[in-house]
């Protein structure tokens, strides 16, 4: 950030009176401008025994398989960010979403949410930023082609907890400095 | 937003090419600029059978009675978050955390995060954003005088849940045009 979206005028870091942390403040109008985290909202769609993966047609991670997720828009609701991602990347509509996984990640300031679902149909197909989307069977996930960390701690939990059929609410925080 | 934070030539609004939503994009060096919901993260501090409520010394809803909790920052994970703003709002530590409300508050655009924890001990006291900190009976909650729904919302649950000392992952939203 190099310039004021208020008033144009350059910014400088500063600490604000009553504050602890740099912030990007205008010298001339001084207004505060804020950075904080945001959020991407995704699901874990299955049908029976399968779940759902795309395959990525865009970057970060071009090739790679993940679920699909996207940054949380204003205005929504964590499920409805979660459930129009899933139209966006798998042109597939959802059913019974339940609040499953939230991983931090501090070291891009982001906080990933997955919700469980049931595939409404198999009406499914490859949106824009999808290459390919597929069913599979757990022994076919294709753990060393997934995109992101949190996608891989979402899988192991849904596949450890599918063994008891108990979904608690899980949590996880990947570590200040790890990739994503 | 009126000015490109990057170059500092106007903004105007448009739906970028392969999108569906109205952003802010610069006229000059193209660049969008993205405005995604905030994370609001809290606590719900125990001792005993009582809770810790804070004054608030600052608007909005000054006066009234509050969970502490504030703006996520970039660099923390939610639990992270929830711990200083407990330092910052009732000079508290807190022990055991345990992530237990999520409310969408989707006409602002935030989700409010809170955890249960135990206060670490009865060194507490009102911080800069505080008239005043106390613990509360249940019988005693000031119902009427609570700053905000969502905290309302978090203490219902959690004297609901505490009759059958069951705490699952609550999950809740405020409706699009509901006050905060």
């Amino acid at each position: 950030m190099k310039f004021c979206s208020q008033c144009g005028h350059t910014v400088i870091q500063r600490i604000p009176e009553g504050d602890s942390r740099l912030r990007y403040v205008c010298e001339q109008c001084q207004t505060i401008h804020y950075q904080n985290p945001n959020i991407v909202a995704g699901s874990l769609p299955t049908w029976g025994r399968q779940v759902l993966l795309c395959r990525r047609a865009i970057e970060p991670r071009l090739g790679y398989w993940t679920l699909p997720a996207g940054f949380m828009e204003n205005g929504e609701t964590m499920e409805q960010a979660a459930r129009r991602e899933t139209v966006e990347e798998a042109c597939a509509n959802l059913k019974d979403l339940q609040l499953y996984m939230l991983v931090d990640v501090p070291h891009i300031s982001q906080v990933h949410v997955f919700y469980r679902a049931e595939l409404a149909s198999l009406d499914f197909a490859a949106g824009p930023e999808s290459l390919e989307v597929r069913l599979f069977d757990e022994a076919d996930i294709p753990w060393s082609e997934l995109a992101f960390m949190t996608v891989h701690k979402t899988l192991e939990c849904f596949f450890a907890d599918r063994k008891l059929e108990v979904y608690p609410v899980r949590t996880d925080a990947l570590p200040p400095s790890r990739p994503i």
